[in-house]
């Protein structure tokens, strides 16, 4: 089937995730798509007389979702780090992990010494993994660099990524990622250094649609985090934050005093950081494909997030060292596996939620009006979309209309 | 590339698991293919003159594995369970999602309604899934009837799967997988009446490889296994059981003693029980997707299988109720990561135990002799194959000699 005419699915079930809560399902639905659009959504016995003479496409009851959006990702990136897992499993400490060259400074290394072509070629066959599945937009961080010039690389190979393939890319700055073994001892300097005009830079070029950190005792202060944040005000760009992954150290607050687009991972959040959040319109993204890989037991307080009406969103975090996963749908069963989220939320987490955690206001929904990104699926209800593990029942992808 | 003719895979990297231990790693090894076997293996630099004109097919390094295994399914089956997992999240109890016709009892009704063709034609996607991770070998169980009729009708359908697809096709006879609702409380006349004489049935029209059985709390006890057992016995056919998964029963013990080929789950298996397997060369087939999916925690005693030198395998338990997966590779990484296995355990884990769990000898392996079953995989090493999770590196794959 071709959608560059304008058309009119048929006999689909439709989760058009539009209302505030529910999957917003249409049995026996319609959606005109008329250029990038969705023209008209409705049932298919009811189909306004407008859109009567369009080409009809029966889809014979398959669900129809909004296109999925991967909301967190670290997909651009060189090497893989396979020899680490291998040896931790063979009984290797962390030190001789370390010895052996193992751990992000290898990513480090690998990705400032790869060129932006090799950058683009390494992440596509990730890429092509979740556009495989319906994913419609991604968005990609850098971080990786942690020196100006591979920031940009990595941010421009994001971007071409985007041209390369039919999905919309959304690029995050990570220059807070981590010190630099140059910078070992002298975060301030990195930051004055490098992290700052890097984002100035990358931000001058057009690369960067939010800005990101790493808020960890590990990694970045909130005091920090706040010199970034406070850079990103001044350009005009939104926050997000990896927050309370590994202990609680206040970057949920801060990520809500910035009115951040999202606070990522939380898994040590508070009832206190829900409530922030809350009152902040902050999306909490969580990431169960590293909460899996690195065997954590802290679960994120979902119950708070319900009760004080936090949005949550579900992404891959795809990356090299605690998160090599590149499939939505697997995140979405680990999501409700791993924190008891219900199907609902699942895919709430995927379109609506992570539009949101994107600032997208015209994807994540099936409503006229908004970009004609959808994933047609063999199954007939949202709960088969999750419940399955390791199987991929895409019956097809529309990506702005086109398929 | 097309393997109808013989051939000549050179600059491979082969993992041939041909050795007691270790990969069996062969760099810039090479692969001689005539008919559906495997004529030589060794180095690309060495290639004996009987194969030197043979037409070449230079891999460029990709890794080749034994074709993978799937050594333990209910692929075979109607319907889905989505609603109960739906449900169960939604934070209903067991007797609501017993009430709503949820458990077990669903899949036997749907079973029993379901035509030879339906069966055959739902299985397909779950099949085409696994092969599209280069499963070349696939057990499937019966166990879904608890009838005569539906539990021929099973394995008759998996049977056609095999013809159907190019995958080898093993049947397991199930018929003691529960005592079905017109049973209740019989279980001793479930067995004379319709489990014994459904195993005699379904041998004589030679749909049975093997025989197993549920040895829980909740099913069959050691007692009535051993009934079974001794039923198989007569008929020639070697026996497993899925023993110790939710309670220590004995399963364990009575698979020994009847030098059972596999013992599947086994979480809650001993180190006296490893060691009785270990006598009686019976692999441990471990299940780390059913382990995922019904949040269990105790995990097998893999050290105990270390130490008596118990074979390992992994398989999908691919079923509607407690496993819903179809990928080896998840099952691998799921393995690594919940039980701990190395990464070769894993690899060995789906080729040559997973053979040895189905008492095949031809496969599993690459070594001269055996079925040209091998797997091509755009990775460079074993830990790549299993370090990600939700990606398939899948190159091509040869079934029999053929591609
Ligand atoms: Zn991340
Ligand atoms: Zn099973």
């Amino acid at each position: 089937m071709e959608l560059d005419q304008p058309i009119i699915l048929t006999n689909a079930t439709l989760a058009t995730l539009a209302g505030p809560s529910g999957y917003g399902l249409i049995r026996n639905g319609a959606v005109a798509v008329i250029g990038q659009t969705i023209a008209f959504v409705g049932q298919s016995d009811a189909i306004p007389g407008d859109f009567q003479a369009l080409p009809r496409l029966d889809l014979e009851g398959r669900l129809v979702t909004p296109g999925p959006i991967d909301c967190h990702t670290h997909i651009v990136h060189a090497g893989h780090r396979a020899r680490e897992f291998e040896m931790r499993l063979d009984g290797a400490t962390y030190e001789e992990v370390a010895r052996a060259g193992g751990g992000i400074v290898s990513s480090v290394r690998a990705t400032r010494e790869a060129s932006e072509d090799a950058l683009v070629a390494s992440a596509l066959p990730r890429l092509d993994a979740l556009i495989g599945e319906g994913v419609t937009t991604v968005e990609i961080k850098s971080g990786y660099g942690l020196e100006i010039g591979t920031e940009l690389k990595m941010l421009r190979a994001a971007r071409r990524l985007g041209r390369e393939r039919k999905v919309r890319v959304r690029t995050t700055y990570l220059g807070a990622h981590a010190v630099p073994a140059e910078y070992k001892g002298r975060t301030e300097a990195y930051l004055t250094e490098v992290c700052l005009p890097g984002l100035e830079a990358a931000a001058a070029e057009g690369l960067v649609d939010a800005v990101d950190g790493f808020c960890e005792g590990i990694a970045f202060s909130v005091e920090d985090m706040t010199r970034v944040f406070d850079a990103a005000k001044r350009l005009g760009l939104p926050v997000k934050l990896h927050a309370e992954q590994l202990s609680r150290i206040g970057g949920t607050q801060l990520a809500a005093r910035y009115g951040a687009l999202s606070a990522d991972h939380v898994e040590y959040a508070t009832d206190e950081d829900a409530a922030a959040l809350a009152a902040s319109g902050t999306v909490a993204v969580l990431l169960p494909g590293a909460f899996y890989a690195i065997r954590e037991t802290q679960v994120p307080p979902v119950a708070a997030f319900r009760a004080h009406g936090v949005p949550m969103a579900l992404a891959t975090d795809c990356n090299p060292g605690t998160s090599p996963l590149t499939s939505l749908l697997l995140t979405m069963n680990m999501g409700c596996t791993f924190f008891r989220l219900t199907v609902e939320e699942a895919l709430r987490g995927v379109t609506v939620n992570a539009a949101k955690a994107l600032g997208l206001e015209d994807c994540g929904r099936i409503a006229e009006g908004l970009r004609a990104d959808l994933a047609i699926w063999n199954v007939e209800t949202p709960a088969e979309l999750v419940y399955r593990f390791g199987f991929n029942p895409l019956h097809a992808r529309v990506f702005g209309g086109s398929l």
